[in-house]
């Protein structure tokens, strides 16, 4: 271990310098990863908070700079990248701020996103699926479908964001897997979502598998085409991830997460989000922590020694 | 003491039975007295989580119940008074849930409401001038002046609800009073808000005075006319009320509230909000609880014995 | 999704209006099914605070309202169901409450009760057994196998329950099962326990094993007569539940639980409580989530589409 | 400062050794001045939990070891004193417990109890005026008078301890003065507190007050007899003391509390008793400190330098 | 308000860019004001944990950027003024540490640091007394003289700042004033304070007296001479500021040190560092907004409209 | 169940009498069996506070002591075993601490230590290596190599406790194993550590193997002589063990270390250390009590009945 010691590494995701709002139009469109924190969090059914997700993230994502990925033995900071800060966003204006976070988003490279609510993922896919000019495959980590057409009576919200996507044909269901899914749900919105073609893998049934066959069926669907991870932080059980806003009993362990996401190097992977993360509900970091090492798993596979 | 043990209260205001959403239609033209939960906080600015306030304080109200006010030996359970639950709201939807709250109070008698965020109180004072046929008084107890033009461009927030309440003539000017103040503030907002008329007393004021003298000088500026309490609990000090979204060093103690409200007495009062506890900052119920207790001050006001 | 956000649910457990202490003398009777909170603690040896148990399982017991049960597709919200609140019980007085329970007990139908600690478990018994005529078989998740003869001198107390009902004939110790088993215990409360012809599945035994065939184990001793489960929310690990008096290191996870409770349908379920989540000691929600689960769980064994 | 670092202090209370039960037995009654903690906690009737006050109160007290008091310039240390350990109860039985705690009280010489709730008053001070021969003098701080005959029926409950003391004629009414009462109370309760010839200032009275002149009033009332303190923690405010299981707000703040002990040296103090901290509401030890801090300053009223 | 929601401003002091470490070479410098964090937390002696401090309080900071000073109607972020970021330190070595920082400390202009414990301001009174070449006056704030000799035989602690800046000759004992002291304290300590001709004004001696009179008692010890302000956050009550490790029950309120230091303009001031804030311990950032707030106030002080 | 309840049990480890400094020198030599906490926490690299581990491991222990270990049957208290309390260590002088550890450590037969933090490890191995006149056999159970030649510079730090060890030849490398490693660590470390000889098993290879197959691993290194059991509290996953500096995510369950513990009987075991516990950073004891776990599951292994 050398330089500044874990606990006053500068704020930025993994040490990197935090860009304020002028750094993202002079220097994001440079670098080829972007990171960018997206505090909306007002389209939520339950508990609130994700808009201090993407500080709460950074901050514990000290933890991941003193060395390299202890499996690929390669580390995210090799690659050319910035912590362009925080998207910004329309106050208590979901239709404004998803247009905002689309049209940032499309200023940038490969973005992996700090959330902020589910529904940020709607408008990076739509500036993703416009730049690779059509849909793309998707790993989806939650236990929601997140397939609503409402919620609630709202149509923009956190559980409808990928009955958007795929109406939108920004995702091919196909090539979209769900995995933790455990919630009550509906049967119209379950049969909906399985009769468009995407893959669903419950929780138990995660547990009762094991992560290479896991990832061996994420692999399958994904196929060869460009694909996105959208990571919701409740796909891992309220043990391991208390801060967030619509915890289900039953979810992953983080080793499984882990376990899975480090069999998926080679994929054409363009682009990630970590959503869901309420600091407010959280425990000595445990959560931001195990958002940032998810998104530092998916950068590991990325990046070279 | 006699009856349910004070754990074991139900979870309405004061142990009244909480109605459900039928139940408002049903039964809350009826009461003379409603309480009201409005659980909107998606114009919040800072941290978030004020639609878990009414729950929070309702539970929190069970140590109101066994007895009768200390002081002024009248207890609001005699009052014609009923918990007609949370109002509707339209997720994610500012306008639409402004909209939805104020035809809600319509149709209800003296209202205490509880947040939920500052900007519920627009709705709430819009119906209430409606009904009144004119502008109230207002005593509004806050650490921020919440006259704002936009809140980081956003017109509906939590910091304008009272730069609307006067251009919209709901409340007179002449007859407002802050109390409590202290945030940042734009000088222009600081001006303004003098110049419309409002008496503005600062904490720092406050705590160089003392509650009798303040009770006089709340008096002076509200007169006779009909008067409206609207409590942000962030007049009180952080150590007092840490659960809220923008608190401020150097505020009220919760003594200082209760002893200026037990001296107004008497006025026309004809409604108040208690806003912007949110319940994932505090400890121990702390803030619930003095949100409660600010409630049942204002109620212990009205009621006989 | 719709209807009211998940934020504003009633206080009732998933939905239900809760009744008051009148509606359980007049509407208890009539439901099929019964919700009722017992928040009886004061027969505890560890942290104390299961008092406050029922208030926070109904309410973290709105996140499963929104949908129907992901495997069984079936809704327990389409039971002949009430939440008729809480049971009196007789403030420092454990012989008397456990009287109060037991009369109470005998008024409804079948039964889900909230606790409280493991005590409330023996009046609810011996009500059953007067009604059914004989005694249960049991399925009991503990870390403790709760056959001391006394605790510290106490008899009545929360690890003396299955003593007691035991010896009273309350429950049929061949067809009795304990699962999650793993706190010290002395020898001879252990062999009395084997010798009563109980079957004890340790914790570790549990992990080494796998859900079916744990659910197997348990099919074979319950049997086909009627039975009952009782879950003490510490026979899940403190990472999955902190929020309970006596933990114990080396639990269930809580997808164990499920995996388990899934497989018994078509068992002769006769009641079930789920008891010693205390509040005071939980974080976010995590370990009233967990109890309110296990509860729909049981639930949805039983109820139709 | 010399010695063992504050961290690092040992258990007991102020750093003593803290004697094991058989210590009592044999080293108790020795000692001029004893510490003893009463975990009783099963007659509260709101939030549980003091049975971990004494343990709390001694941890936090290692605050108060590394120098004499900044006023009196004394040592508690100096005193004749042991920590002799945690008064034996009896599990689930109040009466039973009261009859202990009576009989272990009879054995020592000047006792400081730490609570546990506040019902443990009524056998100390059956013990002690046995000893002394007759009714005492009392200081009562507390937000609740305490004299209600019965807690939801209970008759042997924290709201009734004074209730019995003064039936008794353990105390004498007109040598009893209550200070920073503000619950709810029945106005029956408080009439017939008021007709024994009690005194009560009320919170709000000695906030418009100050120490010396309060101090003053207690000396006028307790006269020369002996007299006893019983300090009830929540007579502080809640942002002082959250850890407790009746918050009232509008309480005292600690120094108002200090500022009155500290003038009433040369009163013929006979014991005290610190109750009602319920360390798992508590936030940082802030509870348990001002428990500690209170017990201390009462013992540096008693030692010489 | 304009720009940047609160809870999306950046994470350097007021909003200001934290630079990097590499920043502090080569901007910091050039900046009239400079805010440093120095992470530091060895040298301590009960609870741990102010190396989180200065990254707490830039996060708490961001509500004091909407808006100017309410009462001096100034904007510190109109100073020529810049977050250089954390100063380097020696890692489990303290005489290092304070080489390393009065090094980097040489190199800033007007600084404003934040703790870290209260040891750092003795190289930071090195530094400036070097740069001015002669002592300084000062202001401490806080409960404890922190002018022993040694700390449990360690000489370079926390509680022995003031023993050494006076030994060195860094502070002019007669231009002192220590505000808020509390703490149990041996005699020797004490006498040799007062003895070296420092003014000690205790928490009691605040409560009973008023901000204006205690702030012209600080301006007539600290007189026209270049001074400085050393504030532990302990100088507040454990209510106002529980994330500390030092707490002492009767402190200041923090309405009360915001009265004081308002009315401080116009001196010399060459300083300020805001030390003992303790994050693990906070709730709800209480503690951290308090301590920014502090610095903030002095800020104000010196600012410009 | 008898004698007292678990929430009054004593102070010390199990109950155990914990025994004054001086007692340590009086008493320590004579037991068998010592418990001795260590409180040394300067010498770490992010979130600090181990300080407070000896304290609250001990406190969460009372889980422990009502019964017998309920696999082994055997009973920790029935060997001759004394808790000797806390070692003294030099404040702010890590050097000095190591050597005063060492001194006292010498005096003590099988020591088991709780923590504090990993460094503490370095001078019991130098003591118990002289003793046994050459080096140890090694289990290491933890998240981290702590084979870094330095931490930031920092050669006497808890990330660099086992690369001392290596090179003084405290520990035989080829009778070392690491388990539960999975932090990013440099390539350089790690090849240094496999070079040395010593064996490593991540996380995730602990998650697809079984504790049996990882018992036997651990059992076909440590071979026959003499070896110790070194246990960093965050090698279990944040979620079991949330009060820790270092947390990463992905480590085991603590029904994973228990299931390898108790197959480790018949070994030489030398002493055994629980370190890392940071107590500020847990919640409801969790970690305490899984720290307290482990060191008497060892204690298990080694007691009779």
């Amino acid at each position: 271990m050398a330089g500044t010691p874990t606990f006053a590494t500068p704020p930025g995701f993994l040490g990197l310098a935090q860009q304020s709002r002028d750094g993202i139009t002079r220097q994001g469109r440079g670098a080829a990863f972007c990171i960018a924190g997206v505090p909306l969090d007002i389209g939520t059914t339950n508990r609130a908070g994700t808009r201090d997700g993407p500080a709460a993230i950074r901050r514990a994502s000290r933890m991941l700079v003193d060395g390299v990925h202890p499996q690929h033995w390669t580390d995210p900071r090799n690659l050319d990248i910035a912590d362009i800060g925080d998207f910004a966003i329309a106050l208590g204006d979901i239709p404004a701020s998803l247009d905002l976070i689309e049209r940032q988003a499309a200023e940038c490279g490969h973005l992996v996103t700090l959330g902020g609510e589910h529904l940020v993922t709607l408008p990076l896919l739509r500036a993703l699926a416009k730049r690779l000019g059509g849909p793309l495959g998707l790993l989806h980590m939650d236990a929601h479908v997140d397939t609503w057409e409402t919620n609630f009576g709202q149509s923009l919200a956190h559980g409808s964001v990928f009955f958007h996507a795929i109406r939108e044909g920004l995702v091919e269901p196909r090539r979209m897997i769900q995995l933790g899914i455990r919630s009550p749900v509906d049967r119209e919105t379950w049969d909906w979502t399985l009769g468009q073609g995407v893959t669903v893998v419950t929780a138990q049934e995660a547990h009762e598998s094991s992560p290479p066959a896991l990832a061996a069926r994420v692999r399958a669907v994904l196929g060869d085409g460009p694909c996105y991870l959208s990571f919701d932080i409740d796909a891992l059980d309220p043990a391991f991830a208390p801060g967030t806003g619509t915890p289900e009993v039953g979810g992953l362990a983080s080793w499984q997460a882990q376990g899975i996401l480090r069999r998926l190097g080679g994929l054409a992977w363009a682009g990630m989000d970590l959503v869901e993360v309420s600091p407010a509900y959280d425990q000595a970091e445990i959560t931001a922590l195990a958002g940032a090492t998810m998104a530092w798993e998916y950068l590991a596979l990325l990046a070279g020694p």
